[in-house]
Order: C-alpha cells, then structure tokens, then sequence
C-alpha cells in the first residue's frame, strides 16, 4: 500500500478524471455538488487557453493571460483535488492510475488526455518543425522568430540570412492560417521597427494546405474569404502541395519544389493522446477512444473518455465530432450530470452536440465565422466576424483579471500596432555561434 | 577582418555601451540627438525593471509587464543599435570588445554591467541557494514554491513535509523585506485556499539578518517599522544572526542553531559584475570599478562605468553610491550630456547625487518611505507610503501598457487577495520522485 499516492480518504466515490483541457475542467465543475471525490491529474498546474496559444507565439498576448492554475479556478469547489502528476498506465481491473507520485484509486475513471501533434510518422519532422500545441511551444516558437532576426542581422550570406527571416507554415486550418496571419501584421507592422538594419521585403510567408481550400471545416465562404485575406497580406498560398521532407533547412515538397528556411511550424493535424492501459479494441485509428452516447469508452463499464481524445461515431459524424473546445466543453458538462445519474441509479442522457459554429480570425479587423443560431446559419467575413471572434475568446477566457489582461494588450497591439511581448524567455540560444547552427548542406 | 560583428558603418564615432540596465537605457536615451552610433549590448533582448522582480517571485505580476524588449524602447532613435550578446573580454588598447557574435569596435566604452549576488565565496550557499537578480531566478523561485507545496501533499513525514513548507530568507535589506512580507500574504491569504489539505500553521517564514535592524541604508524609524509590520505578519526575525552553511536541507547559524528548510533565499549582498580586460588597478573590492567624479574609470581616456558597477569615491560617500536604480539612471543621463560635451571640445560636468530617497514595501498598507523634498526629509510609514510606493513604481514600470497590466494585477490582488500567477512554468519537476529530493540526511 506504499506506494499509493496521498490524497484525503473521503469514504466517497472517487472520480479521476486525467487531463484538465477544457472536457476535463467542465466535468470537474459539473461535479461541483455532486456527492464525490473528484480528483484532476495533470502533468501542468494550470489550464491552457488553446485557442490563443498562436497569440502567445506571435507575441501578441502575454503567457499568463492564457493560462490559469487549476487550484484557482476551483478553489471554491470543496470536493475538487489536484494532482500535478504524470500518467504512465491504468490498471482498469483494479481501478487504479499509475502515476508519477503513486498510484490512484478510482471509482469512475475519465479520461480527458486531448489531442498531440500528428506528424504522420515522420521523424525527421518531429524534430525539426515547431507546433503550437502547448503553452512551451508557443514560447518557443516566440523565442525562435525573434532570435532568428538577431541572428539574421550577423549574415552577409544572402540564402543564409533569407533562411532565417522566411517562415514556412504547414496546414491550413485555424491555427495555420491564424499564425500566418498573425506573422504577416508582424513583418508589415512590428519587425520594420525593431530590425530597421533588415530588410523586410526579405520576409517570405508561405501557407502550405494539402487540399483545395483553407478551413476545412467550415464553409466555402470561409475559406475563399480566408484565402483572399491572406493573400492581400502577402502570404505566399500553396495549394493542394504536401510537405515530403525537412532537415531544419531545406522543405521538399511533394512535386519536387523546395524552399530554405530554418522555422518549419506545422500544423497539418492532430491525433488522440491516449493513455496506456487501454484495451487496443477500443482504440481507433488516430488513437482516439471509441465512445459510446454517454461517453463510456466501449468495453468498460467505469471507464469514461470525452473531448479530443473520444471518437462519438454516428451516422451524420462517422468519424466522431470535431476536435474542437465546443463539443468538448459539452461533453463534460453532460458526463458530470450523467454520472450524477449513474449514482443515483436514474437513466442516462445520450449527447447531442449543440453546434454553435466556427470562427478563425486573419488578422486585425479580417476573420471568418459561420455561426448557427437559433438553428440559423449565419455566415459572415471581415469586420464584424473579426469583433464577434474578439468578444467570444475574450468573454471565454477563464477569469476577470485574466480577461481584462488580454483587453488591455490588444487594444494596445490594435491601436499602436505594437505588440508587447517581444521577449525572448527562457531557453538561451546566446552562445550559439551562427555558424553551428548552419547544417552542413548550406555550407557546400 | 572576418570575426568583426556585422553592424552598420555609419562612420561616426561608436559608443559601445555594456548592459541595458537602468543606468545603460537612460545613458543610450541621453544620447538620442548625440551625432554617434550607440551600440548596446546585453545578453537578453529585455530590460528588466528589477525593483518588481521580487513580486514575479512571488506571483504579483506577471513576468512580461516588467521586462520590456530593447528594441521596442529604442524604436524611434535612430542611432541606437541592439546586438544580443555575451561579452567575453574587453581589449581596451585596441578598443575592440570581444563578444559571443564576433569583434565590436568602440570609441567610447560604457561599462554598465550591474551587479551580481555576491555568496561571499560560499560555493555551497551559491549551489543550493535561489537568488532574486535576475527573471530566470524570479521564475525559479516561483516554481520552487509552487512545486514544494504539490510534493508536500505527498507526505506524511512531519519533518519533511514541512522542510517544503518552511522558507528562510537571509538578507535584511528590501528584497529580504519585500520578499518575506509578500510570502506571509500568500500564506495567510492565497495558499489555504489553493491546497486545503495542507496546514498553513505549519508553514514558518524566517527572515534572518545578520545586523541589529532591517533596511539599512534607511532611517531607523523605517527599520524599526519594518520589523514592527513583519513581526504583525507573523515572519520570525532572527536579528545578528549570520548563516553559515546551508546543504540544500539543513541551516546551520553562527550560533549554532539549525533551520530546515528547501528553500533558501539569499538577499544578503551584491557584488560588481565586471568584464575581463579592464587593469586590475581600477578594480576595486566588491568588484566595482574605480571611476572619477565624470564616470571615467581611472585610468582610461575612453572607458566609462555607471550604475552598481561604478564606485565614485567621495569624501561623503567613501565607498560610493548605494547601489540603487536613481543613482544609475542619473549617471547615465549625465554621461550622455558629457561624451556629447567631450566630442564638441566643451568642460564637462561633475556627477552631483539627487538623494530623492528611498523606499519598501512590506505588504498591503504597509511600507516605509524616506523621501527627499526640496531638501526636506519625510519619514513616513503605513498606508500613504504605500501608496507612494504603489505610485511610483507603477509610472516607472516602462511603457504605458505594461503599466495598465501591473495596475490591473495590483488592483485584482488588493480588492481579491488572490495573486493571479500562481503557475509552474518552464523546468519541469513532474517526474522527481519526492525521496530523490531528500538528502541523505533526512533519511537517518
């Protein structure tokens, strides 16, 4: 019994839930008056805004704004415990949760582990390609544009230095074309100022989209508006073109074109991050866990998955609901509430995924959204989609303070055209000569 | 010719300057109309507004509102050059500095390098101690007192446990001050709510310092207030008392006595942090550099030293000026006006010190302030020299953002007493088992 890891015995039922994205903390919410145990494991202390991260990157908001610690969102939740903990296997037989700092008993387990980077199996990207799925890449993706124009401003060498200012985005979904975006008001706007020894008709933009049509996921008006934003800003639009290879300078496509650059940000997709322990029957294909309407992983009686890591197959979504913070965040919700049933021995509720719509936004006073209301599709562009998107993330960010923060930076960045956050943290590159950073190709 | 770094040749004379600290910013702004190339060098890309750092520490501000990028300061001077670098070593002969990007010549130098904490050789204070110089040490200690609170819930062992707990602060000056004040509002405010199962009674601040009163270079009614408000806060000050050894576990005093504690924060003393090259003659104990009444060291023509690294020996103030940010900031504001006066064949103009006082702060309502008006010395405690301190740090923070995000931070924190940033960022701890962390020691 040592090595179980200490958490106050409650004599109540325990539900662990593993993950604390946006499913994991609506369950834990709606298990506030609940009669249970409810313990959060995560290998962070704090929640992560994801679909500001890119902002975080772009250095257009700061890292605090967009992330909150769990143990203040619910520090009025009395039967809510966090853990800061690691999971390495589940033990469904027994009911426990291998951990980092011991292992966890529980009564109803709910995994909410979301959705990683899906590099394809490519290696050689993995290592190389920088993605926005955490609040270090984004860091480290700020780290990298900004030490590349300090490192820009040493080479005479004029492929060399043109490696370190171009930028090369893979997928054009949200993030894609946020990032995009959100370089371009850089290079048009910011950089000028700060490196005025560069020159920045030097800085190449390019979107790469293996498909026809940006955002995928949402309407034809959407992405052509996208699409023409984009181009307006001077981003270099290739469609219908795969990335084959990147050694962290040369990107070759899969028609055999190539382009240098030495930041390659990929974000051609995402795939389920399950936890080990799991019967293989109940995995699908891009490692998301097959769920049934009320989110039980199917084979299990007291095993739960929701968010991005769950596939709900049906007959109008045969590959399970997007991966996206709405379904998730209901899916949460509604587990709270069923398994609050379960124990009071009452029927279950089956979910129905209550869509909202989808917005990305381009750039300043430019973004896209389908919107369905009141069982209306509303599809608009431009100005109005830009506010709508604007008081939608701004009211979702968790927290009043957090929420005035953000306000305060971007009415700063629209007004001056000056974001804040130019601040190369943490990881130091200082003592890196230029030329160790060069891979031998371009030495030739 | 080859290992030169590469900045432009506007062909006026160069003024080099070494750290863009107070003293080094205020030094390159005085020379905004200057006919000279300004070349700064630092090895962050940021300003780092040091008299909040200890709030970073302590989860007051967010990181980003007190560090400002260089290049955004700058952006509007045209002289003005940033290069992001190491220095290793000046070769004052050839007026050629030696750095991590290459060779950078000077007609003047600037030597603004600040200082360091200073262990007073104790390598094993300086290995298991945590400082509060720098943003990386205010981060670090921000995530060491997260990260012992989530490992003590991980313990039944009493002693252990509160060995994560406990924090001892060596050091009576304001950031031993600052520091223990704001840890006793986390205490008595923030944590109990945040981990529920600890018990805060069990946590024990010691502020340890090794003269008879608290905030020296002040009044004695400030020192005496000081105490007066920590000892309210319930901080056990253990006065003329020095630390001898610290293992990383045990506190051993001059009197034999022993603490335990993880944590130790060192405040107890600073030291210049000079470059390489400069003649040994000029250098003097406590690693200051010698420079006479215009900031010249002795015994160059063109090597200057402002702010910490500058001891301008007087006959008032026979070991210089204290190290503080007015005096820096005056320093370099006056070098400016005298390199423009020595290259246009005009006198220059001996440093005269503007003593506008000082201040601390202890904690809400709380602080002391030695102020000087027109001559007048104010002495004030309480909740008027905390607004003046609120006042001025708040329009000294650079920026006009930046000081809307610290106000709304303040402002949160005042009417909620719940600090914002309460989040482990960065090295990551998760995987150490706690028995690791134990030293042999404990394990008797």
């Amino acid at each position: 019994m040592e090595n179980y890891a200490k958490i106050a015995d409650t004599s109540k039922s325990r539900v662990v839930i593993i993950g604390g994205g946006f499913a994991g903390i609506e369950l834990a919410k709606s298990l506030r008056d609940a009669d249970v145990q409810v313990v959060l494991i995560d290998k962070e202390n704090y929640h992560t805004f994801q679909p500001l991260l890119y902002q975080v990157a772009t250095a257009g908001v700061e890292a605090d704004s967009i992330i909150h610690p769990f143990r203040k969102i619910f520090k009025n939740q009395d039967n809510f415990y966090f853990r800061l903990a690691e999971v390495e296997q589940v033990y469904t037989e027994n009911r426990v949760v291998e951990t980092s700092i011991g292992l966890i008993k529980y009564d109803y387990l709910v995994i909410a582990t979301g959705a990683t980077t899906n590099y394809f199996g490519n290696k050689q990207m993995e290592e190389n390609a920088i993605s926005i799925k955490s609040l270090d890449d984004a860091l480290e993706l700020r780290n990298t544009i900004l030490y590349n124009f300090e490192k820009a401003l040493q080479i005479d060498d004029e492929e060399q230095r043109n490696s370190l200012m171009d930028y090369v985005i893979v997928g054009g979904g949200p993030t894609g074309v946020e990032v995009a975006g959100a370089l371009c008001e850089l290079r048009n706007h910011v950089f000028p100022k700060d490196y005025k020894e560069l020159n920045f008709r030097e800085m190449d933009i390019y979107l790469i989209q293996s498909g026809p049509q940006l955002l995928k996921g949402m309407s034809d008006e959407a992405g052509k508006k996208a699409q023409e934003y984009l181009e307006s800003f001077g981003v270099n639009l290739w469609m219908n073109r795969r990335v084959k290879s990147y050694d962290g300078y040369t990107v070759t496509l899969d028609n055999g074109q190539t382009l240098l650059t030495r930041t390659l940000i990929w974000a051609a997709g995402v795939t389920g991050a399950p936890v080990q322990g799991i019967r293989p029957e109940s995995v699908l294909k891009g490692n998301q866990l097959q769920v049934d309407a009320y989110n039980r992983v199917v084979g299990y009686e007291d095993v739960f998955a929701i968010g991005d890591i769950a596939a709900m197959i049906t007959a109008e979504h045969p590959r399970g609901y997007p991966m996206l913070a709405q379904p998730a965040m209901q899916q949460g919700e509604l587990l709270g509430y069923n398994l609050k049933s379960l124990m009071a021995g009452k029927p279950l509720k089956a979910f129905e995924y209550n869509d909202k719509g989808s917005m990305a936004t381009v750039g300043r006073n430019r973004a896209v959204a389908d919107l369905k209301l009141f069982n209306k599709e509303i599809k608009t562009q431009g100005f109005f989609a830009w506010l709508i998107w604007m008081f939608v993330h701004l009211i979702s960010v968790v927290g009043f303070r957090n929420r005035l923060v953000v306000l305060v930076n971007w009415g700063w960045n629209y007004f001056t055209y000056d974001t804040g956050n130019r601040l190369i943290m943490g990881r130091k590159h200082v003592n890196i000569p230029v030329e160790e950073t060069v891979p031998h190709k371009a030495m030739e």
